[in-house]
């Protein structure tokens, strides 16, 4: 008993030594020292939402021809100049446009063909009166009540794109739209990045697979199932490694086996003095390893450590489940992130501005998340904090997101404006 | 020739007795009108995103048992009550607790049991001590320099949930942090709403599909893979039923198959005057026929049709691949997302606030959506418009969203700051 009180008390101090904590920002720049994963061919239909790892230049003018925009009558713009009700111009109908075809006739001044949205202008034609300002007069004659400018109602060839553009460049993530582009481009499959293969780890004599009744002092593996979550919200491929033990060589084994096997590793729990220390024995034990962050300056996550083996990320993660979520959102998302081919600029992300419901105090010197809970009273969008220790999933369930307190902030007011950043 | 173009003029005039356009709001309020689809059960590890389709009650404590949250010594509180570093109270250490087992030895006045981060506390008890405001005295005591509140750094058995309480309603969707949450509780699969199958469908005689090249006249499918793209972001899933040409048996047989085979169907094309009466025809010909909107007050998106073939919804989209992608997003899914079980109540869309770049004017009597591209200058978001025909898909593929001009609005000016809501 002595002896495990010293060891104890001997790494709470040591701890002391070297558990220096590092800002949010610095530790968010590492994710340059991590080169993104390979890429792989995939079919466009399954592009959706993928990041871009090739240049895309246009082989065509898109559209390869000058198409109507309107149901209506292709004319020289010249022959309809001053046209108005009172005094119309008169157009000889010279054909109809199919669709899909090319108009076997071309149009001259005073001519006119009929044509609709999508058809290609005859040879001659450089502008469309809409069906509306027409009047049929007879088999071949139409009165026309408007003018057409050159290029009304036209989409000229190449407007969308012309031949030799850059169309996507590598690092895009594919929305629904770059999906239609490369359509329009007859590209049936594209080059992506891969997704990142996440390993994820739980630690923790206490802690049972859920399929298991935990028995006294035991409970479920939450994290393995929260974080896989969040690593497919990421874009990334979550794959478990199940639960180590509290035991050195149980959690080396299961953390080389991931390393190989995986882009990143994760392992979370062991934020109790002892277990980080052993998480930080066993990291310096992988190969051609570096403790780069060993506590960073946020709260809740402040335990967390970055190690890298080789050109590969392990994150040593608080095990409180709210913690460990938030840490994942605000720092290693990111790095998932870019191993994921997203490029580092900045992107405006998506959030809800809220009025805050109550004071919130803060340290200074660190960055602090808060869970909020958003309720819209008459118009006012309000953002209530949801308080509760960090071991308690259903703060998570009952918050709709997160709030900042910058790293200088004492706290924020009630009714200050604050960015709800969704999780 | 005289025939086409009367039959043409005959058309419009039709046209224009029954296109009576209905506002957005009015639209959105026939989601009511669809059932939502069956439920399905699904692995917990791939819940994520999918909608519950079942009410969940808890069946135990969570956790059961009282917990720490700090490593430290557990303690009866009332034993360290007024202690402080000049007068610090005298421990006798009973044991150390093991994690993942309950002691086998309880907690009495002027007791301590080492314990770690989620250790079990002994019985009796009540609260943990930090290990920092503790001290070793020898094999057997310890001092502690502050006093432990009851429940202090401790986990109350069923804090996070109580037995027999309400976890989760049908309708959520599920999160990360819901899917730890069914982990919690043991529940390795979860019954959910499927996901809706979305039949779509290109009408045209000058659409090809995308991996053919467009002879003179012909252009590639796009909208099968922007909505595609759509479809899977609103959670639902895609099933493509290529060209239909612009023929009434072929639409139609198309279309009848696509409604017997998915849940919703998706016309999109025939936005030209003969083409979208064509399309009125071939959907007031499927089994139990209505049409129930025929032209939306929205600009881009008028010539939008909404039917019913029994339960199910059939929409005639615009051709013009913006008009469709912006109906897809403002109108159709809503609709998507209700028959997936996602229960009308407004949720608090994410957005992002920008400055409007330059005036914006806009008809009243309509809602007016315009793309807009999102650029951070000096700390403030630019929210700058991009115009362009809606037959051209670079206007999507550079725009980060869409701002609304209200029904009531004749324009919005330069500097009104807007919500930008991504897509």
């Amino acid at each position: 008993m002595f002896e495990l009180l010293s060891a104890l008390c001997y790494q709470t101090s040591m701890m002391k030594d070297f558990f220096k904590v590092t800002e949010l920002s610095k530790v968010l720049a590492f994710v340059t020292d991590f080169p993104p994963v390979r890429s792989e061919t995939v079919p466009l239909s399954s592009a959706n939402g993928r990041i871009l790892a090739e240049n895309l230049i246009s082989d065509v003018n898109l559209p390869e021809f000058r198409r109507s925009t309107m149901d209506g009558f292709a004319v020289q713009a010249a022959s309809t100049f001053g046209a108005t009700e009172g005094n119309p111009a008169y157009l000889a109908v010279k054909g109809a446009v199919n669709m899909g075809e090319r108009p076997d006739f071309s149009i001259g001044p005073g001519e006119a063909a009929k044509i609709s949205t999508g058809g290609m202008l005859p040879e001659g034609a450089d502008g469309v009166i809409m069906i509306e300002h027409t009047a049929i007069i007879d088999e071949q004659t139409i009165e026309a009540y408007r003018s057409a400018a050159p290029g009304q109602h036209v989409i000229e060839a190449g407007e969308d794109f012309k031949k030799d553009a850059k169309i996507l460049l590598a690092g895009r993530q594919i929305r629904p739209q770059e999906v239609g582009l490369l359509a329009a481009f007859g590209k049936t499959s594209v080059k992506v990045y891969k997704k990142p293969i996440i390993g994820i780890l739980s630690t923790g004599d206490e802690i049972v697979p859920i399929d298991q009744a935990p028995g006294p002092g035991e409970i479920r593996d939450i994290n393995t199932y929260t974080l896989s979550g969040q690593v497919q919200e990421a874009g990334g491929i979550s794959l478990p490694y199940g639960i180590a033990r509290d035991d050195f060589e149980d959690l080396f084994n299961k953390c080389k086996q991931a390393l190989a096997e995986t882009d990143m590793v994760l392992i979370s729990g062991g934020s109790s003095v002892g277990t980080r220390d052993f998480t930080i024995d066993v990291l310096s034990a992988l190969p051609d390893p570096s403790i780069i962050v060993h506590g960073i300056s946020i709260s809740p996550g402040k335990p967390t450590i970055l190690a890298k083996s080789g050109s590969k990320a392990i994150w040593g993660l608080p095990g409180h489940v709210v913690s460990a979520m938030i840490v994942f959102s605000k720092v290693v998302r990111p790095f998932v992130e870019h191993i994921g081919g997203v490029p580092g600029q900045a992107k405006i992300e998506p959030r809800v501005k809220g009025r805050l419901s109550r004071n919130l105090s803060s340290a200074q010197g660190r960055v602090d998340f808060v869970r909020v809970r958003l309720v819209e009273e008459g118009g006012v969008v309000w953002a209530h904090p949801v308080l509760g220790k960090s071991g308690l999933i259903h703060t998570m369930v009952k918050a709709d997101g997160l709030i900042e307190i910058g790293i200088n902030m004492e706290g924020l007011e009630k009714e200050t404006e604050v960015d709800v950043y969704l999780m």
